[in-house]
C-alpha cells in the first residue's frame, strides 16, 4: 500500500487533501500480466466513505485518462498539458474511487506474454478485474469489508454487470476475500446489440440529425435483432444515416469540436480538447515515475484507447440484459443513466433496453433538481432505476459535474435523485 | 422619415455606423391606430441590400424587444438595464431591416379606440402590416423598389404567410405601392395544430423530458386532429407530461434558468436574464424620447408581450398549411427554419407539418457549416426549404448568433446554406 502512494502528482494545484496511489497489481504472475490502477481516497473521513470501482468501455479506453482526467477525478489537465487544476466536483469528494486500466494492453496495463493480448474480451476482462479487486484488496486491507461499488459507461455496460455477477458468484463460493458489493451505475451504456442500434438510428433522426427519408429507409430495411446479418439495403441506408450527421463531435452532439482554431473555454466549462491535452500530461516521464507507471518500458506511449485491444477483442455478447435482470432480482442497486445528448450510446437505447424488462414502476418519472436547476430525470422500476442527466453527453461528468455528482452521491446513499 | 431619424440611442456603444430610425405609423386614422416600428439600416452601403420585415409571435409578443434587442437587431442591453453593446451577428449587417410591434395593443403599437383591441386576431393583424407596410414605404419612398423578404419566428408562422398572401394579392390590384416581395422564412413557426402538438409531445418524450408511460397515454388518446374536443384522458396526460418535464426554460431545453443567482455569462454567451434588462431599458423615460415611442402617454408600461392581446385574440385558424402552400406555387422563396432544441414549437412539430406537402425532394438533406462546425441542416423540397439551427431554441438568433446569421444571409441569397 505505502508503496503505491503517490507523493504528488507533476503541476498538481496545493492544498491536495487526499492521499492518492497508483501501481499495478498482477493478475496473472505466469505471464507477467498486470493492471494499472489509481486510487483516490476522499478527503474529509475516507474510513466512513465507500470504495468505488469505475471502468470506461471503448473496448480498450483508459479508466485513468479518460473516467479519471477528463471526467470524475480529482484533477483536469491545463491546456500546457503539464499542470493540474481541481475539479470541485469530484467524486471523491463522497467515495473512495479506484480507477483501473482495464483489460492488459490499456493504458499503462499491460502483458509480458504478448499472446495475452489476442485473449481480450468480456470473459477475460472480467476474470482479471475479479483477479484485480482480490488483490487490491490485500493490499489495502482496510477496503476488504468496506461497501463496495462498480461504476462505468459506455461498453463498461457489459463489463460492470459482468463483474458484479462473477462477485455475486464467488462470493457464495470463495474461501477468500468476500467483496461486499452494494450496487452498479452504468452510464450511457451499450447493454444490447438490438435496442442499443434501434435507439442509436432514432434518436439521430429525432435529434435532426438525419433526414425523414433515411429514417424510414432504416425503418423498413433494417433487423437490428440479428446485427450480423443486416441486408444490403439496410447497410446502404445506416451509412447514409452517418453521413448525413456531418461532423459533430458524437459524444455530445451540441457540443464544439476540438478544432485548431479552438481555445479553452473562458467560464471554467469542459474543454474539447482535454483528450489532447491528457495524452501529453501522461506521457511526461515525471507523471509516470510519480505514477508509479510504465516501470517495464512499455513498447508504445500511453494513449486513452488502444486500438489494437479494440480490433482483437474476442467475445462480446449480444446482448448483456440476462445479466442485468439476473442483478436486479438480487440484494444490489442496479441503476442505469444516461446523459441525454449523446450520439454514441444515446437516452433512447437505454430506454428501448430497459422497455424490454416490462419491469413494474415504483416510482414514476420525475424531474430531479440540483443548483435551482433540473439535472435530469428519474424513474424507479422494480430492481432498477433509471436516471438521465439533462445536458449531458457520453462523458457524463465531463459535461455536467455537478449534476453528476448528485446522481453520484444519491446512488451511493440508496437514494433517487433529489426531487427539488 | 428624417422625423424618425434616432440621434443616439442612450448608453449606446461608440462608432455606430448605421442609420436607425423609429416611430409611429398610423394604420387607421380615425380609431387613432399607430404601429411602432424600429428600423436600423445595414452600416455599409444600404442601397444594395434588401428590405427586410420581421414579426415576433405570442400573439402578442414584440418584435423591437424581442425580435431586436434580444435576437437579431444590432444592440443587446447589458445587465444594468441602462447600456448597450453590439451584437456582431445583427442581421442589418446584411440588410435593412424593420422591426414592427403588431398588431396594437403589443409593445409600444395602441389604439386610441380600445375596443380596436378586441378585434385583434390574425386577420387584423394581416390587415394593419398591410397598412404599416404601405405607408412606411412612403415616407421611405427610396425603398419603394427594393427586393423585399418577411422574417419570424413563434406565431408568426401565422402573420408572415398571412402577409405575404395579401401582398401578393394586393399587388394585382393595387392601384397604389407594388411590393416586391421575394421570399419569407419563418422560425420555430407554429403553422398546423395537428401536426404542432402531436410533434410537441414526441419532442418532450424524445429528448427525454417525459415518461414512456405517460408518452403511450397520448399516443393511445389524443386525436390532435381536433384540439378543441379532445378527450378528458387525452387533457390528463398531457398534463402529466407538461408537470413531468418539471421547471425548465421551455424554449431552450438544455438552457439555463434566469434565477436570483444567474450571473450574464462570461463568454459573451446569450444572458438568460437578457428580457429583464430589456425591460428595464426599453421603459427608461430618455430611451422612449430618443426612440419616439409613447408620444400619447400609454397606460402600461412597455412589455415583452401583452397578455391581454393573447388572451382576446379572436381569430386563429387551425392551420396555415394551406397558405404556405399556395405560396409554395408562387414565385417567392419559402423558407422554414428551426433551432433544434426548442421544446415549445419544436423541430418535430416543423418536420411533421412539412411532411404532410408529400414535397418532392430537390437536394436531400444535408449538414451545412459556419465557423468549422455544423450550423444545422437542410433540405430543399420542390417550392419549399427547410434549414434546422443546430444548439438553438425558441429565439434562434439569440442562442446561435453566427449560425443565425449565415442561415439569414443565405435566404437573402437565395442560396442554400453552405456544405463547408
Amino acid at each position: 500500500m505505502e508503496a503505491d502512494k503517490i507523493d504528488g502528482l507533476p503541476g498538481q494545484p496545493a492544498g491536495v487533501k487526499f492521499d492518492q496511489y497508483a501501481g499495478y497489481v498482477t493478475v496473472d504472475p505466469g505471464h507477467g500480466r498486470a493492471l494499472f490502477y489509481y486510487f483516490a481516497e476522499a478527503p474529509v473521513e475516507p474510513s466512513t466513505k465507500p470504495l468505488v470501482l469505475w471502468l470506461n468501455g471503448g473496448p480498450g479506453c483508459s479508466s485513468f485518462g479518460d473516467g479519471a482526467m477528463m471526467e470524475l477525478g480529482p484533477f483536469r489537465v491545463r491546456s500546457d498539458g503539464k499542470t493540474l487544476y481541481q475539479n470541485p466536483h469530484a467524486w471523491n469528494n463522497v467515495a473512495n474511487i479506484i480507477f483501473l486500466e482495464s483489460p492488459a494492453g490499456v493504458g499503462f496495463s499491460y502483458s509480458n506474454t504478448t499472446s495475452d493480448y489476442n485473449l481480450s474480451g468480456d470473459k477475460r476482462t472480467a476474470e482479471d478485474s475479479y483477479a484485480f479487486l482480490i488483490n487490491w484488496l490485500e493490499r489495502f486491507p482496510q477496503y476488504k469489508t468496506r461497501d463496495f461499488y462498480i461504476t462505468g459507461e459506455s461498453y463498461a455496460g457489459h463489463y460492470v454487470p459482468q463483474l458484479a455477477q462473477k462477485i455475486l458468484q464467488n462470493n457464495k463460493i470463495t474461501n477468500q476475500t468476500v467483496i461486499n458489493l452494494r450496487g452498479i451505475a452504468i452510464g450511457n451504456a451499450w447493454i444490447d446489440d438490438e435496442t442499443g442500434y434501434k435507439g442509436l438510428y432514432d434518436f439521430l433522426w429525432t435529434h435532426a440529425l438525419t433526414s425523414d427519408e433515411i429514417h424510414e429507409g432504416i425503418s423498413l430495411n433494417c433487423n437490428f435483432s440479428s446485427v450480423t446479418s443486416l441486408s444490403e439495403a439496410c447497410i446502404s441506408y445506416l451509412s447514409q444515416a452517418i453521413r448525413s450527421v456531418g461532423i459533430i463531435y458524437i459524444y455530445n452532439i451540441y457540443f464544439p469540436l476540438c478544432t485548431t482554431s479552438s481555445s479553452p473555454p473562458t467560464d471554467g466549462g469542459f474543454d474539447p480538447c482535454s483528450e489532447n491535452y491528457i495524452y501529453s500530461y501522461l506521457n511526461l516521464p515525471q507523471v509516470q515515475k510519480a505514477l508509479h507507471a510504465n516501470v517495464t518500458g512499455l513498447p508504445n506511449p500511453w494513449d486513452s484507447c488502444s486500438v489494437e485491444i479494440n480490433n482483437i477483442w474476442k467475445d462480446s455478447p449480444t446482448t448483456i440484459l440476462p445479466v442485468i435482470q439476473e442483478l436486479m432480482k438480487s440484494n444490489i442497486s442496479v441503476w442505469i443513466f444516461s446523459g441525454d445528448v449523446d450520439g454514441r450510446v444515446p437516452v433512447t437505447s437505454s430506454r428501448y433496453s430497459i422497455s424490454t424488462f416490462n419491469a413494474s414502476v415504483k416510482t414514476p418519472w420525475y424531474p430531479w433538481y440540483t443548483q435551482e436547476e433540473v439535472g435530469g430525470y428519474a424513474v424507479e422500476y422494480q430492481g432498477l432505476a433509471f436516471v438521465t442527466v439533462r445536458d449531458a453527453g457520453h462523458f457524463v461528468p465531463s459535461y455536467q459535474p455537478a449534476r453528476a455528482l448528485t446522481l453520484f452521491s444519491s446512488f451511493i446513499k440508496g437514494k433517487l435523485p433529489p426531487r427539488n
